[in-house]
């Protein structure tokens, strides 16, 4: 029989311990799979004494990580503590120690990825994080493995269970975003503090390990253009729904030739779009590439036995040990640049509080139209008390003709304010695959 | 530098060229991924004179398979020829002859794989077929690879982009079967004979393939209870649509204790759920797992191009020669048992034909009651020269029970005819995962 590999915990909670039952309940099907054994030896906790509603062996809990990286039958170490500190210097820790890692940490693996990745592959170990995108939803190796012939063009979706649920609630019982979280937070969707989730920098992290495994050149966090759910109000998602559009926090980056744009902005999703209906805590991420077309991936985005399936698929990986399908992305100096806000190009939707007056109107569109913008559709809704509320829909624009068109307009005395500025979701759905060259095309 | 993985083609049609194209255009990143070239060196076919989109050098093309299978460098061939005849002796001798076969033809594969895989193994070959289901969307590696802590416990999904499109057309235009199949012709959606998309067999080969991989355990097609979209009538159409549903041919797996359920037949789905949002030529497949929950993956079901991606994925796993995750499905004596149609529990709509007069509803009611039928809604529909419409929707109920009642209900004399029964979609979705074990299981 092949040597076991032997695994350590970094953490118990949740995640950890799903990790842990199901090693020992499935030792079979995974020890096939991996050509040898998987045992896990030992798990860091801060505090062994904790209730838990599982009962590992004595022994097993330590409260000191020496004694995991000092053993030299441990070959790969999971990391489920999450946030940066303490686990980032454990994760260095480790790898320096020639550990493979495996880790859901989306926040560590977004920022320090490229560091990571130098230092494993100096000490002969691996570092895996399917688990950090989408729980299990397989998403990051069918798109470094089963689509390696493929030049990926786009990736897009729902990266966020927690505004998702929040979101879909706003729409479906009305309630004001407060209402939503509290309710969120009450079925235990949403944190505590909520912000990284509800501001969108969790989104973010998502989609920047996405795109920089989809487009082989990292993409930092920090330059994705990042809009959250907290600004939203229901009136627009009633308004939103009239137009046959649901609104949904979404996160998208495009291979384009100048670079890479990356944002995360709710977007209006026409209602008949797959990304319309995920609803709850629910997770789907959009994949177009060259020659599949486009793919979508969907599954539950959290919890401790989804994000246990992928940690698991990922502990197979490193004990069969194989070498990787495609090169590390790009980074530093070698990396694609990422475009700044300006370059997104979207349609947009506004809602404005204007003066009831004869002149508003043309007032209102003379400013889009000496910016360029177009527009799509306009809705003139309850005027009461001399004031009216106008939605307009454009025609897709640019970023920086849109806010300067909005400035002009904010400074028209017949314009009380701008309510709210949402952008569409920027597809293809629906729309055949497009080829990048032609049939005589050349290079790889 | 390595040996290169030199590739013959069998068949140079819109598959088989983009295959040629693309390992042409990609070679970089293919050889990467490969650890050494691919290189197609030959295409077998039938007319090498035929007037083709893509010129390929002199020589290039054969009618003669000896000379592709006695070049001793050949060590893939890649069957793209589709049916089972002259495929399946072709696939044989290749892999007798110990090279590796990748294949798209799902008719073959889910009639022989079971031989073709033993075949395979004992001539040192592999046999891949990614390509045989849904097309360019990664599904049978993940359920082998990345899923493989799962127990899987159901696979369900649209697997005919042909029959969505027709089924979709019908709804949104209005039209009979016969219109939207012409419709489907002329767009090259549907071939000139399409009686194994239209009559359910396509989408029955596709299950079988999924649940075997799923369940590890040979499910044949002709074990798959099938019903096509041939008899359905766009009144139905309209009737689901008013109750919220929307209708497509789905073909359902199940795991269940007594051994697996396997069925194909237009199916009701809930207008908010994923599945109905799948229009046109597009394929969409729920995979249930422990611990995963549920997934859904969503693609083209077919074209050159989103083929030849998951052939190329196939071609690199064959160059790299890992091992299998999984062993091969349980086949012949040791495979679970395909329960009978009987089996099947669904909810039910049935739309009849009845005499506009009383007692007629209690007489209905009353022939589902004695056989446990518990009704959902009723709707009464239309009723012009004494002849009304009804509309029955029923709670979960047994096929045999639903077919006894049926045979009553059409004895009564006030009973013109049953128009039309469909089954509701039975998916799970939006609930949450669940454990087949408690917390301290055991057992892989």
């Amino acid at each position: 029989m092949a040597e076991p590999l032997v695994v350590a915990l970094l953490g118990f909670g949740n995640v950890g311990s799903s990790v842990w039952q199901l090693i020992e309940e499935r030792s079979r099907r995974l020890g096939w799979a991996a050509g040898r054994p998987i045992t896990v030896r030992r798990a860091l906790v801060r505090d062994p004494g904790k209730p838990r509603p599982v009962t590992p062996p004595p022994g097993f809990l330590t409260t000191d990580l020496d004694e995991v990286l000092s053993d030299p039958a441990v070959e790969a170490v999971v990391e489920l503590m999450g946030g940066l500190e303490p686990a980032d210097t454990y994760v260095r820790r480790a790898l320096s120690a020639g550990k493979s890692v495996v880790t859901a940490n989306k926040e560590l693996i977004s920022r320090d990825g490229p560091e990571l990745l130098r230092l494993a592959r100096e000490h002969g170990a691996q570092l895996r994080f399917e688990a950090s995108v989408g729980a299990g939803i397989p998403i990051i190796r069918p798109i470094e493995e089963m689509l390696v012939a493929n030049r990926i063009t786009r990736v897009t979706g729902i990266l966020n269970g927690t505004t998702n649920y929040i979101v879909s609630r706003m729409a479906s019982a009305g309630a004001t975003f407060r209402e939503a979280l509290a309710e969120a937070q009450e079925l235990g969707y949403a944190e505590p503090d909520p912000s990284d989730d509800v501001e969108g920098r969790d989104t973010a992290r998502k989609l920047a390990i996405l795109a920089s495994y989809a487009f082989g050149s990292w993409v930092s966090p920090d330059s994705v253009y990042t809009e959250g759910i907290t600004a939203l109000d229901p009136v627009d998602l009633g308004y939103a729904a009239q137009l046959g559009y649901a609104v949904r926090l979404v996160g998208t980056a495009i291979h384009r030739e100048a670079g890479i744009e990356a944002r995360v902005h709710p977007a209006l999703v026409p209602q008949d779009h797959p990304l319309a209906s995920v609803r709850g805590p629910a997770n789907a991420i959009f994949v177009e590439g060259d020659p599949v077309g486009e793919l979508m991936f969907y599954g539950l985005g959290a919890g401790g036995y989804a994000t246990a399936s992928a940690i698991l698929g990922d502990l197979v990986q490193v004990a069969r040990g194989s070498r990787p399908w495609r090169p590390e992305p790009r980074s530093g100096a070698e990396a694609a640049p990422v475009l700044p806000a300006d370059a997104i190009h979207s349609a947009y939707y506004l809602r404005l509080e204007v003066a009831d007056s004869p002149g508003t109107l043309a007032a209102l569109a003379g400013a889009m139209a000496r910016h360029g913008i177009s527009l799509r559709q306009v809705l003139q809704m309850r005027a009461q008390e001399g004031r009216a509320e106008v939605v307009f829909v454009t025609h897709p624009a640019g970023e920086a003709e849109m806010r300067q068109a909005r400035k002009e307009i904010e400074a028209l005395p017949s314009v009380h304010r701008v309510a709210s500025l949402l952008r569409y979701h920027d597809g293809t759905h629906g729309n055949p695959p497009r080829r990048s060259t032609g049939p005589s095309g050349t290079s790889a």
